[in-house]
């Protein structure tokens, strides 16, 4: 497999992404090549610093960056020689076989969607941002690419969504919810009310509305919603683990006693933060676009470059693109 | 005050109310009567292993119960006897100056809009989640009740839920921020961004759109949203809080030293816990319907109810709803 990485994504771009990929072409067995995209001086100064790079490891100069907070589709129009535009290129052309990113998650659909194009019978891609729960992850799609939503997409998305969690994160009959405020199907918007009829319709295992009540629990391996609901949904679950982690270290220092026994636990809540550390999972793909294209977070360390890497590898290895369009397909015969 | 509550709502009633019911009636100056509303032989019997009441505490008979799980416009319109029709009929005839009800959510909202019918200038009433954060709580509305909404009634929420952050928790100049997936105007779905004008345009102190990332900061005292998102907001949160907590026992109890420490944490878990508690700050106010009427949660303890009754009084005393009138009326020049 040949990846395309974007060097300059991200908060921390290029010295954590480099190093992943350094170590991904390392340990990673199946890979051929990987191509960092970006200011070939600064990628070259990092793979220096961190003692040199495999033979497969190759640097493909871009001379600009879309910054996180430039609007998507200025940028990847204007910035024709960002490195993002020139990573989706390679895969485009067939000279890579994915592509990962942690950079503007718009600009990524915007440059996606625009050369890469939708697969066939998907109207538009989604983010399928993967979530860690208490008995392992389940994936969040729309998480953010679609802030308006028919019921017909939302079925593609539970289609793709449900092939995502089998073939690539292991769930053998992956159970499908559709993320609502109510668990009878007279419960939600008009969107989720029309979409619940479609889902059950769809070849694939629909358990019907779920609520944000049922998201951590791991009873559900996909929730399926609009990409504004899963947006919020992404973003507030940081924000309350945060808030809770902000109070645990305040409580936790407030006295000697106190000190000593959160000490007595430093390994615990090392393990704690491990498990709910959604890095693991290697990111967020961007599925239904014809081309492989990972989105990992923006404050990617080079643990998480390293599975993004390793997930974009995996989805190219197995044909993901090839078994959506077969899936949604077979699925579409009540559209 | 007289204060109708609902005895038979939640999930440990009638006990945890009646005996909170009583605990205001002894606590709270400024409360004239109690009302509990239920079965009169079940409530009479919690108030005698209770010790008795103080004479302000009388009781109301109804025969029915709305159950948690009915659908809330059937069973308001067939259990005319139900505890929640007969408390707000209490309130509609002005014989109770608020309510206060742990029971089915979507009954409450159907019960008070048919038979208080909404303020004037308000289309729809909207629930206020009142949520702990860093700096102090944060007023989420709508939480549940209006799955749709357009943006005039987001604008509606916006000035509601303001005015009660600064008249009921104390906000002196309550920042508004409307739930989006990104801080510019343009960012969000066709109903934010037409609300976006809206509330810029309305007399509250509108920051713009804030995002899940921004909810638990403690940087916004009242976050809009339609119905839907809200209350997959709210239930989100709560999952992903159970979810931390189930991690860290997990964690905590893995070997004898894990064990010690958590030992010597206690008293710091039990105040956080306390601090991550919504039940202090009263509950979740039904807005926007002439009475007051506060939503507690099902799961409500005897604290809960004594908040709710607290805020319940607090917010007749304040005349909240022609405060309301007014801050609709002066704001929707830009109607």
């Amino acid at each position: 497999m040949r990846i395309a990485v974007d060097a300059m994504g991200g908060d921390h771009a290029p010295r954590e992404i480099v190093l992943g990929a350094v170590k991904a072409a390392r340990e990673l067995s199946g890979l051929t090549e990987i191509i960092l995209v970006g200011d070939s001086a600064a990628i070259q100064r990092e793979l220096d610093a961190g003692g040199g790079a495999p033979a497969t490891v190759r640097i493909l100069h871009a001379a600009e960056v879309v910054g996180m907070d430039e609007l998507p589709a200025q940028a990847v129009r204007r910035k024709r020689d960002s490195s993002i535009n020139r990573a989706m290129e390679l895969v485009k052309r067939g000279e890579a076989d994915a592509l990962v990113s942690a950079g503007n998650t718009g600009a990524l659909v915007v440059a996606a969607t625009l050369m890469l194009r939708t697969l066939k019978g998907v109207d538009r891609p989604a983010i399928a941002a993967v979530m860690p729960t208490r008995k392992g992850p389940f994936v969040l799609i729309d998480a953010g690419a679609n802030p308006e939503c028919d019921a017909p997409l939302l079925r593609q998305f539970a289609v793709m969504g449900a092939l995502y969690s089998r073939v690539i994160l292991g769930r053998p009959n992956p159970v499908v919810g559709l993320l609502g405020i109510g668990v009878e199907a007279s419960k939600g918007n008009e969107v989720t009310k029309e979409a619940f009829g479609l889902l059950k319709d769809a070849r694939i295992n629909f358990r019907g509305n779920v609520e944000g009540h049922d998201l951590f629990e791991g009873e559900v391996d996909v929730v399926v919603c609009d990409g504004f609901t899963g947006n919020v949904v992404l973003k507030t679950s940081e924000s309350v683990a945060r808030a809770i982690a902000h109070w645990m270290r305040e409580e936790f220092t407030r006295n000697p006693i106190r000190m000593l026994g959160a000490m007595l636990l430093s390994g615990a809540r090392k393990s704690m933060k491990a498990r709910m550390d959604p890095e693991m999972y290697g990111g967020a793909p961007l599925l239904g676009v014809n081309g492989i294209c990972i989105k990992i977070h923006g404050g990617s360390s080079r643990c998480a470059a390293f599975h993004g890497i390793r997930v974009a590898c995996a989805s190219a290895h197995e044909h993901l693109n090839e078994m959506i369009e077969r899936a949604i397909e077979s699925s579409s015969g009540a559209k």
